[in-house]
């Protein structure tokens, strides 16, 4: 890891965390991407370019994915990736005015360097580096507890489970029950901090999971595709992020209709 | 409202909180009530236990219903019944260690006079006095801005909308999606920050329902069961706590199979 790269990503996400809080008190200008659900406002643009000019500025040899896609076309994995969601849970920013973050996956190689998650409004700072720790706001996360999936929790998407795509409604069955944050960001938080034993969700997009595949790799997680596979930074895919003692029996539930 | 015991309630809510907090550094014995997800520790009756001492030294007339049964059987709704769930969300405290609440609502003669619910890991104590305002820790919360179902979000139990109970898959096809924090207390805390425009369960109990019915009744937020009528603090009932202008829209959605 370089250290200058991830101290130089620790303070601008604090700026960009601080500009997003002041947005929440003026009216903010929302835009509906692909459904009245799927948003986007004038915050999610400018956070996303915010950090592409420092990115350019200081790395301009490497890439960058952003949501809102004003970063790179990137169609190979080479060197340096940066997978950036500048506003993830745009929907409970406009509406909740709370539990949205910021993400930031770093690869190298197309595998998980670091990942960062700001939860805004708790003005928490997780992140993980592979190979070293997890950390809130520069404290190691204490180690994980889970045992089994009938003594847990776990996160997921309500119309995900309602709908019972793949086959989810058999972890509601197993578990102890399910929450729902309405955020990838807010609900890899909670795996994290050990609140649940997995989080599943059926088509995250790389912005969506590249920082908590990196942040669960560097704590002993296993995140995979539904066929078991390591995620790939460039596809939409099913992702399943689940403590290594559940993973496999989680996969079967989910693999088998 | 009388403002010297809701003095008393608000320093023992401060009281229950910090020794709830502190008892999650150890190890909790925890006990299954009817199911695995049902769970009860000594916490739950240890802190029902530390309001029942203060209310019959201070109000020994006064009526209790407590979730754990150390209060009074209570038959009739006459005088001042205090109603007290002691931990909301216990699977969240055993689990999680996060996302659960004290509640107390005060009622006279069957009706709302004042509601707490006190979110321990935030260390934030909502309150509302019916005929006066609703408060975060003291400070008056902002007037709701919900407009319609269509342009909001919905509160409830992933279970239930999965299972379809009362029609609720009606509200996630109506609104802009759900969320779910496995307790009542912080869900209605989202109701009443404006996170959402509404909160259903299917089965709440006095003590789940009394804390979130009192403040919304101090907020003008309407409460009520599946037909319409007012809550019985006596009884278990669905109970919808919604915005005045999706509450109506709302009832049809859930009563009509």
């Amino acid at each position: 890891m370089d250290y200058q790269l991830h101290h130089r990503i620790l303070v601008w996400m604090e700026q960009a965390a601080e500009t997003l809080k002041y947005s929440l008190e003026r009216e903010l200008q929302v835009e509906e991407k692909k459904s009245p659900s799927d948003l986007v406002t004038e915050m999610d643009k400018a956070t996303e370019q915010f950090f592409i000019n420092k990115i350019r500025e200081y790395y301009p040899t490497h890439q960058i994915i952003g949501e809102e896609g004003q970063g790179d076309i990137v169609d190979d994995t080479k060197g340096t990736v940066w997978v950036i969601d500048p506003i993830d849970g745009t929907l409970n920013f406009v509406k909740a005015k709370n539990h949205f973050g910021i993400m930031i996956g770093i690869f190298e190689d197309g595998l998980p360097v670091a990942g960062y998650i700001y939860d805004v409004m708790n003005s928490d700072l997780y992140y993980g580096i592979v190979g070293v720790d997890v950390y809130l706001n520069n404290h190691p996360l204490e180690p994980l507890k889970i045992s089994q999936l009938n003594e847990s929790l776990v996160l997921g998407n309500v119309e995900s489970f309602s709908n019972n795509v793949y086959n989810m409604k058999a972890l509601l069955n197993v578990s102890l029950g399910a929450r729902s944050y309405g955020s990838a960001a807010i609900e890899i938080i909670g795996l994290i901090r050990g609140e649940a034993a997995l989080y599943f969700s059926a088509g995250l997009r790389p912005w969506d999971f590249a920082a908590g595949y990196a942040i669960c790799e560097s704590m002993g997680y296993k995140v995979t595709t539904i066929d078991g596979s390591r995620p790939d930074i460039l596809t939409r895919s099913p992702i399943l992020f689940a403590h290594p003692n559940v993973h496999q029996e989680a996969l079967e539930l989910l693999s088998h209709k």
